[in-house]
């Protein structure tokens, strides 16, 4: 199935299907890419991304500690670097039979000493991974600019302090465009990792939202003026670095796109551990999302809620995967955007062979995910819940409240017409019960 | 100063101002009404608020003991007690100069056998407080429609899942619009205490946006109808006593606004506790709300962010109310608003005088905010710290990208020609110091 | 199955086990009580408890709501009202198939005007209880004296600042201790939710603790005196009510314990939902008590870690029960203790049936956690994992290290002696993996 | 008053007292080594110590971004590097006037290629510094063993799964425990950055804690057996870098050397910013030591409750500096002990001068505590309002409970004899209210 010739993970078989009841770590227990779930494939319905920087890039370092991740390619540096781990992507990508990758620019070429070098060597690796391209199954999910690593944008990209800076930032999401269009990618993500502001003491918040807003409506431009047409996409998350980022939550995001009349160009990347970071489950953001007609995309992952930073670890939480998958389809799915896994192995799992382990982990909860979703939703199991709890708007005074055709004044008089109210209880727990029911019986499914 | 002749707090003296070296427990150390600041009066500054429902009504029960709190009309009941509180009310309020007070429906009068009962009650009730309200400077900052604790709004009031409910909280909204023009009040509240979720499992999150956008329409049309013209404010939770509320934080209910194209027709009150509930500090809210020009009232008071619930302490954090001072300042006042004590004394602070001693701590708390963020408005402090931050906006690149006159191309251009670029230190720990020592020379001011 | 005659539940059948295809709301999936499973029957496992506080007291109020609970009792009062809730405990009880369960002194009889009278009424319902238990197989598992309703209370009860009310406290717990010993009861448990601060600024720490080790001193020395000798058990919480509480957590107690010469006289009854208000795991609390031999019971529920204080939600997470239940199984089971559902159901399963659901929700899930931690025990599965990551403490310099036999100088020669360290992985990802396909496969154990 | 020769911040003078008005960035307005309060100095009282790894080492890199800090040794690299820093670290100890600075072994000397070349820099470095000690006033406070930045650490040092890291771990304290000797350390600190658990699902606890104190065990009798006497301290951190650390808190850390009989050998180094991370303020950490008798030093700084990880602030609050001298002072001073600015400058803060001002604002910060905090000594602020609280156990039935002269029964009987419990107010709004005018007249003092 692999095409690629490059064997960084000889040790590691071609990833294949083998059923629930396997025991062999190195195989999907439920992730079948040909089979049908809901009408589509479950490839076409989850549609897997690698995240270029956890899997390619990353070392394993924590804040206390330095690197510990084993690879094979940690003898080179520079463009060879660089060009062994697209040569590793490709095969690691095929072997794991993720449709989908992700990068930011400095995952896949390294800064140079300007920015016009730092452009040629992103040239290089595009133009070879184009070339891998034309022989391969893997497409670009979305690429998106790096704006938060280099010391220039301590104070932000394009809400910097600094005019120079936003410039620089710019000229990088010009050029990122130019990358997406070139490698066909799906959609243009911006994540303000610097956006937003270590102390609101030296910050100018009104004008930072300006400049941000004006940097997303020359990016709509610029998109247009080269005929490239991605989905742009914002990815919300609530601080960390830094004290607070403007982009909260889906909420937040979605308050600044109307204020600035930028709604209709974009929707959300939505991670779950940013979910988690802002006080919401990653089910309550999808569905604010959702609700909005802003779901895009999904950085799939999961965060412990027992610690207070970004752990991105592979998900595995199947309440999790299984509520996520119901609010991905009730959205008819995710269009051009998909399940990308913004997750890194642990500090402690610095062998190449647990990138294969995690990912696997990840696809599999996904895929069950998905089947559970899925039959909860041919059985309509919570569209009856949610029916009977709110029959009252169905007709009477209830239906007039739905179509907006009645007034204080009527409600009124319906109010003090009324002897009692009698509730239906909301049943949590026999709700819970099922849900449990249901995930025990995926291997029925 | 007092013109009431009740006397539920003998041992208590009317309480003056007596200045910083006080030893008086019953004297104001810093604020003093009459006393410019910032070329108004202390008292138009500060338009401080006593809340009904902390002050007069609560017991200081806690979710695992009863109340404790001694007070004068514990031996009354029913509408007995509802009048004694009235007149212990203005005695309060004017004992502690506060020009304004605030109530929910029910804390004023006894909830009925029926509505139309309650409407009595409350009829009986308001027309008390206006005769009060002749005799005494006393006026009404805003007053609400508690629809959080009957057990019908178990699942919210405009957003209840039961249609009747949502004719129930109608009619108490128009009751309670009725009630402010009767009384002159300045301002409308909704605090969305239930309006939200306890779990997504059961809940139609669209339905229920698009009824509480109906609800808030009805209102603003009401209001329309009977000459009234209140501020309309939301007051932003977001979670407790649900897993999540609606109203979230600022720029969560902007967004809600926006999408229903309400955003022109409410402010927001914004409490320091629900800010740091939802991850943001106080000021943080406060300049969300400013920079959209919607910051329209404010609920004084202060949470314990080691703790996960809302303590409604009563503010005496001094870094907390001057830069909230300074952000109302900035804000040119709070206009028809003002700072309300929704803060409640501790369980274990249960005697009347203990009221008498919150409310100092929290007035003077505040006058001394008010004092120290003027004088660093008359300094410039900020702003030059800011103008020097973000000078490179001022000519040049800056000026085009601020004037919204460049593109991604001439930005990339410029961009490409810069060998380097020069950042100022945000200078945090310095600026740190100097608020500390403005703090510590309020005593000069 | 049910011997009791009273029929407040009469809508509700006898609970029985009909297997994970079931469809039946009112029967069990997985709690099978006469299935053995390693070595025991599930009711000799599990040994389930029902909370009388949660289950026949609470009216589901919340700080901001009233009451919502719809009880066949409600229209009843004093002693009335005690008498039917023995008689709905034991239909309940049997009902639910629960062996065990557990109270606080005034869940079962309501406080008098006096101490005496307080007494009174409590012997009238214990001899009402041990007349129920007679012909019934229902068992104390713990009882326990409610020290913090009371405002009396309001500064703690062991802990308090008033002599009067730690007198008080003693009596209370000389009384609890009586009962006990006449019910029969396996365990006492001081919970101690008075026992901290609301704040340091007025609290004498030291004395507080000199105080509350002298009271545990004079309670062992009490149950010596009348021949009754429970299991003491102290249950751990961080906060809430208050701001800190002296059990934050069992490492805590420990040390407090330790301090005062009273460690073998405690073990720990554990909540899940405490754990996680003080940042740990339901697991890292189970493990920390059985490794200083300390395990003595559980109050089995769980909370919203996106929540910042007690939901006590009946326990549904499989992940938490299972490896609940695994450091259960390693601890030789729980003694004299249970698994008691401290658990309520939430303010909008108002409904007499929401208790059945909710108890079935939870039995079922801790007999899931029961089967999958069993299975993974007989497969040495964290044992296998353990072994290998450990072996180097097997031999050599490591075997001398676990036997205390090296010292520093011998470590550094071995130190300066090797050339690199090998490092296995983690393999986190890998092991969370298997975990989903053990909990997936339980319906084929 | 600076001796040393090196001018590595030439733009910086001597920095000098000046007083409160004073308006010199470069000056302390409250810190004034002579000035005497509470009959010592304050140098006396403060003992102000330099962290060598945040002033001289780190680069102000974060998670998600590279170093920003510009510093004179940035273009040296090895020993040459080291060497600078060290004449760098005399010339800026001394011009800030702290008494002592602290370090982890690699902070002043690179690590080698082996062991061997890692204590032969130290042994370079060490002998440079000792040179240096000789000319200047600079004391060492501490020394400690970077545990945790290395690789090999990944799993722990001497919690770790790996018997060779934890002879590894041997031999750096016991090189640790040589050069505190040669250096005249005060103290030898522990902090375990990795000795806990990233999951319990792969973790041993009971080895690690076993294999723990047998190392602090070794360490004793080696420290015994070179005739060298520090104060053992081991630092609470409750999370972070790993999910669970082992010295969670105080309390936690004493639980464990008492069941390890380790209690007589250590006290404890408190941090601000741990303290918070683990849920209780930092005088809670101090007084819970204090009253353990096991204070020992402190890491001064502060964290930002909002946030989840440790942003090692330079501490300007000055409630928490105010509140922790205040244990300091009633614990008769730090003996051995310091305070140790475990701070760092915000990475926006990336100038030589920020630096300075962070001292300044740390040093001036903890000056005013102390100012303060004596003032409230001298007038038994916080004394009185305990005695009066506790008043009840001062005769009577109270000082037989406070003595241990009673028993269950007997207060029962005194329990059921009482009529009533008379209740005094906590009155925590009144304190708070004084606790600002104390702060607020901090000039006059």
């Amino acid at each position: 199935m692999t095409k690629t010739q490059s064997a960084y993970f000889k040790q590691v078989p071609q990833i294949a299907y083998e059923g629930a009841a396997s025991t062999n770590s190195y195989a999907f227990k439920y992730y079948n890419p040909e089979e049908k779930v809901g009408g589509k494939t479950m490839e076409e319905q989850l549609r897997f991304s690698v995240a270029y920087w956890h899997t390619l890039t990353q070392d394993a370092a924590d804040p206390f500690g330095a690197g510990t991740a084993e690879r094979p390619w940690d003898h080179l540096s520079g463009m060879d670097l660089a060009k062994a781990r697209v040569e590793a992507a490709f095969e690691f990508i095929e072997k794991v039979q993720a449709p989908f990758f992700c990068f930011h620019d400095i995952d896949i070429a390294p800064e140079g000493s300007s920015l016009r070098e730092t452009n040629q060597n992103l040239d290089t690796i595009v133009s070879m991974i184009k070339e891998y391209m034309k022989t391969s199954n893997t497409k670009l999910l979305w690429n998106t600019a790096n704006m938060f690593t280099h010391p220039r944008f301590v104070s932000g990209a394009a809400t910097s302090s600094n005019a120079d800076v936003y410039a620089h930032a710019a000229a990088k999401v010009k050029k990122g465009l130019e990358v997406g269009k070139e490698l066909g990618a799906e959609n243009y993500v911006f994540w303000g990792g610097r956006e937003g502001y270590e102390t609101l003491l030296n910050t100018d918040m009104k004008l930072e939202f300006d400049n941000l807003a004006k940097f997303y409506h020359m990016a709509i431009d610029y998109a247009k003026e080269i005929n490239f047409d991605p989905q742009f996409l914002i990815e919300p998350k609530p601080k960390e670095p830094t004290t607070h980022q403007y982009d909260f939550d889906v909420a937040t995001s979605t308050s600044f796109l109307y204020q600035y009349g930028l709604q209709d160009h974009f929707k959300f990347n939505i991670e779950a551990n940013h979910a988690t970071l802002a006080g919401h489950t990653f089910e309550h953001e999808l569905r604010t999302a959702r609700t909005s007609g802003m779901l895009g995309s999904v950085d799939a992952n999961q965060g412990d809620t027992l610690l207070g930073w970004d752990t991105d670890e592979f998900p595995t939480d199947l309440y999790s995967t299984t509520l996520a998958m119901y609010e991905i389809l009730k959205n008819d799915g995710l269009g051009r955007g998909g399940l990308n896994f913004d997750a890194k192995i642990r500090r402690g799992s610095f062998k190449p062979e647990d990138l294969f382990h995690a990912h696997i982990a990840g696809m599999d909860s996904f895929a069950i995910g998905l089947k559970v979703a899925n039959k909860m939703i041919e059985d309509n199991f919570f569209e009856d819940i949610v029916a009977e709890r709110y029959k009252t708007f169905d007709s009477g005074i209830g239906a007039k409240i739905k179509e907006g055709t009645t007034s204080f004044a009527e409600l009124e008089k319906h109010a003090l017409s009324m002897d009692s109210i009698d509730h239906a209880s909301g049943e949590l727990e026999r709700i819970k019960a099922r849900i449990n029911q249901y995930l025990l019986r995926v291997n029925e499914l």
